[in-house]
């Protein structure tokens, strides 16, 4: 009985979070090489089931890095990248748009298995993320700049207290598809609905001092330290794009930012159910 | 990090019972010797805040008993009883009536205060207790059997997911005031609801074999086995009427009745979110 | 320009059919041979786009037959029938499962790409279809009779208008999962839900009085004539329990019943918004 | 059975111009010389109630030229303009009130027997249009400028799924009534709403490069080459309201603003579920 | 300012007559002779008005015997009755529906224009009411008995606190027109809604036992007294069906059924906002 | 019946009134003085329950000066003020927080019973207004200053037709409690919510030329006259914060400000439903 009361305890433990937190929307980037282990995905996906539940609004944007590479090998394409930009050309982006609807099809299906409602959303067949060419870095084919999202159905679902689950592609004025960054998506659209939070999972548990040192965690950055960071090459990589996308929401007026590993146990719950969280929360200069 | 590994992982377990119970209401009688402690207080209404915020929905019936007998002794009335009943003149009938709307005033202030929203009602002024003056146990003032309920305002406020607060009292056609009791007002709302349970909490652990023995609790029991605890005095005083109530709801539909401790700390989580439950079932002859 | 002018007038003389059926449930049951072309399977999902943009409820449930006897081949399992019934033991349990869940992600996934709201459901894990093992035709495994119906979550999606997609499993009180008949689970769903219409669609174009000669199809068929044709052989095989199906429903107070051929294209908008309908419709006797 | 085919066909064509346009507001303006056809009044209507079937919201503002002049004369009362404004003495205003009531009471019916929700609003009573005495043309007596909108009973209706008819005349501080320009009205409307269209209905096929060559329609115009094609005279007359109310709602935010022929059968339905469109659409300079 | 306050508190005490009626639905049956006097018309739609605001749900049901039988003598056509009923040919049914149609029109307009939220019903074009042709008088045409009801629109609009104002006319199994009594209309809906309270407006006081003295008001009725007072000529004509109407609503269910004199100023506010109200209450035997 | 027909009439002259604040949020200061007597209590809540009945939304924020005066005194505490504010340490804000939250639950317990839904809110538990500590007067110890307020709790009630009952002290950025002016908070609330009207209740009639002179009181004033008279000390004392309440709340964008006499009877009444209102109304200059 004792133990069954202090389970009780931490039950309300949990009270003042889910206060502070219900009814607010919250945009969690998910994807890339977090996806891999099934373990982790189901401790992912109670957690968005319990936050359904308490009333906490989570709209889920993915990716699908590492599934889309595998693909284009099994389809004899090879994956090249420019700046970190995929090269797209239509076969490989009908491999892209088959990989991430499969993706989306199976995050949706197990949400509304483990008990909340979710529904699945295109970024291009829903025309959430409207694109153009991006040129910044030459031709690399069907790959988009978001400039604008239209957030009405994600809304209306949130409303409803059912979960949007979109996968991030765009499409642009002339209603062709393009590929287009996770973490720029999920950004803009945090940007678009004024979200309170914008959490970007990972496979890393956010900005390390020292890559070999898990102890060297910057718990805590302002967005005018990053630059210095990124010139001594303390962020480098796949890290970069995430805090950028970070920066853009709060600059936007999204309230938090926060990159988390998403292969800690229930770390979606950590950070929001904990006064500390985890990863690094990205700040604006006070 | 590990131990708030763990605590997440309790929030995790309790999704399946959250599931289970999401949008039901359930009918919980509170009242009496339960009431005194601050701290089980507190306990009680972190216990309906946590269940309002995951989506259940709590409906609260209370008397007073205890306070009622001191704010009379204040008062310089007595407190009589015939068959448990207080007998009750029109002097006492205002004392019980402040009384109840001062506990109504604190409890909807608590959980109001707590981040849940309730409201309280009156079983007289809201018109929710219809009942007629109480023969059977000769003239006891103004006593009332409860003969019909009007639970409309009341579904009106779960649908909107707050919790209402009602103290039990009730009124006739000629809209005179009378003292009912509070599990048999619980007991006859929750059948006109057909709510999904009813809990009644009490001071002890449920029905023992053996007063003296909290071992020898009996975790479940039969409508048809009580008139045999009652005759052989396993079953008496204040636990009858209590047993009764929870029997009446079965039997107008109510899916499940528990005698429950309320000074067990957090002793509603545990009834509804452990499998085995605390307290005594009683359960219809399969 | 005239043209257009004719499409228009076709877009209005739909009018005074979707006047008919606007805010009602309709349960389709779908499956079977019927899933196996993507050019029928489109046309079918625009046509449920199409009720859902008009403001009718379509429900859907539908099994997987041919799949899984397909997917049971492929894991090295045979397919052995019993009266009809498949003998599921442990193995075949979980590709049926697999493959249904398949299905449903598919279905799901397809309508919300097509522009409507669409959420799954699994008969077992949202607990929709309750069931005793089927003991009538001797012990064929995990098969089960559907018993009860919770169609509360089915109710709460049409109520915002998405469309339901349920595939047909069902769960015992011990929570064990089993294959139902689909036609029988739609038939209880549609009991349950008191629904407007039950259209079972396969792939004949209903009852002929002569296999050979589709002309001999028979447009309306009262109840208690159809176990004449049973003995006659007029009425065989798969027919029979889609036959049951909808008298079961029709007996059970739903309004209409159909047996009509989802080859056809957009047979459901030709049932619906032509006086006329297709395929066999089933009646009471008058 | 082919040909129904082909109907449905039809049907399933619009799905995504329904699509585009589900839940999206359009401020319709009728009035004048297009209302005097029954066949066309009834072909206007059910266009309107297949866009409300599909969840397009159309907003109706009408003023009643044509009818009001009629009135006028049966009462004995000359129609005078200045600058295209009928001067408006007391009497006359009573008779411009009663004839749109009367229209406003017609549409309305006409609606709801159709099967549509319709509710008529009149622009002072309900005190949707806020003016000013116009004093630009000199006196022409109860003649307004709409300086403000109210447009919260007209969301709620259309929230509704309810089809708002609004009669085109205003109320000033004094709460007095007075004449307004239908085509102003509509447009400020649209303004303040930021619906997605305003759709001018007129008796002409747009603006036409030369009055006699139904052919040489303009089906697209820039708001900076308005003032040219007025200067040499193709826009001209009546049209220069409508155009004027095109561009003001442009630059007030309104997405796209159309100018098209009430007497083209169904040309509601043409205009919003053809690429093309009908009529001449005024556009912002890119 | 003494007046004033002595205003204030009349409105206060209308306070325990609107929490009684709140959000509850009353039918009121109104038409033929008391319609005719603008001011009554009025002070009629003003408390319609008043009871809408205050979250009281009216559903008015009319005919329009007067009005009908002038535009009839316009046609050239002549009244005929047998039994009270109107024998009516083709003919006569579309001066019937038009006169109903412009009467319906004229009471939505009005209540509109008063600020209170209106929409028309046709009994036939809304398929409200299902009629047999009517044989227990012999043939008198078009003139139904109702079977049925078809409420589902109409608890829409109480829903959402809109005014419906249906015209009594019935729809048979073959889509054909019929004449039918209003009061009976009234009487079948209040039944089928479950309505509190119907109130039948007519143009005398209520049962007067000497039709000369209307101090001779029966102010309320025992249904098993009536047939005596008919046998009596104490109640005779018009007022016959009206009775049968109060006597039906209550033996299906209704609460309360009251006969009106609509002429009386704010009648329907008297009557709802006195304890004694006024008019003759019809009750069953207790 | 002629006395009845006249009271009928009046509710019938509130309608325009109704009417124009139908859904309208209107924000009442209350508190002080005006609180003592039991009878203008009663009449303030009757005046805010026919509100609430009506459709019109008011919001209450209070204070509770005297009262905790008062209870200060019980428990051997000593009220000092600085510039109006009232010096609070440590144990000061304990008895503040006491005396309000009981005036709290008392308001909402009374709504209640007089038939309206009413819901309690600390400014500071709920987090309504955050506040800095007051610093322009000198260290006053835990006395705030309002910079910011969370609306969106009373916003949903009121979307509910809920009445929320505030008590007006604060939480700062470290989760301390402060004690803050009532008219301040109302005023910021007002101008947050953008509401129609704010309504200052005092315990004297508004500003008065003459103070021993009823008869001189100032009906509208506009804000650039305030300070002249604040010079000529027409207007001081505890007029002061409550003139510049007003004049922020209209500056802020409030359409309405009002000082008003809460011991008139019906006050608030008389002030919504009379077309000269009484008391003081502050105006910006036109």
């Amino acid at each position: 009985m004792k133990q069954l009361v202090e389970k009780a305890s931490i039950l309300i433990e949990a009270l003042p979070y889910i206060k502070r937190f219900r009814g607010k929307e919250i945009v969690i980037k998910y994807g890339g090489a977090v996806m891999t282990d099934p373990e982790d995905l189901l401790n992912f996906l109670q957690d968005l089931v319990f936050m359904n539940y308490v009333g906490i609004k989570p709209i889920l944007v993915h990716g699908g890095g590492p599934s889309i590479t595998a693909n284009l090998k099994k389809s004899g394409l090879q994956s090249k990248f420019v700046n970190g930009l995929r090269v797209t050309d239509e076969k490989t982006m009908e491999v892209v748009i088959d990989t991430l609807a499969d993706l989306n099809k199976s995050l949706v299906h197990d949400l509304n298995r483990l008990g909340a409602r979710a529904i699945g959303f295109s970024g291009h067949d829903a025309e959430i993320f409207h694109v153009e060419k991006h040129k910044a870095s030459g031709d690399v084919g069907f790959v988009g700049d978001v400039v604008s999202v239209n957030f009405a159905p994600i809304r209306e679902m949130t409303d409803l207290n059912i979960i949007p689950v979109i996968y991030a592609v765009g499409i642009d004025d002339d209603f062709k598809t393009y590929n287009v960054n996770a973490d720029e998506a999920a950004s803009k659209l945090a940007v678009a609905m004024q979200v309170q939070k914008i959490m970007i999972l990972t496979n890393v548990d956010g900005i390390l001092r020292d890559a070999q040192d898990p102890q060297s965690l910057i718990s805590s950055i302002q967005t005018d330290e990053v630059q210095d960071l990124i010139d001594r090459k303390i962020i480098q990589g796949g890290m970069i794009p995430k805090i950028k996308a970070g920066i853009e929401a709060l600059q936007g007026g999204v309230k938090k930012a926060h990159i988390i590993n998403g292969n800690i146990t229930h770390s979606l719950l950590l950070e929001v159910f904990t006064d500390r969280g985890i990863g690094t929360e990205i700040i604006l200069p006070s």
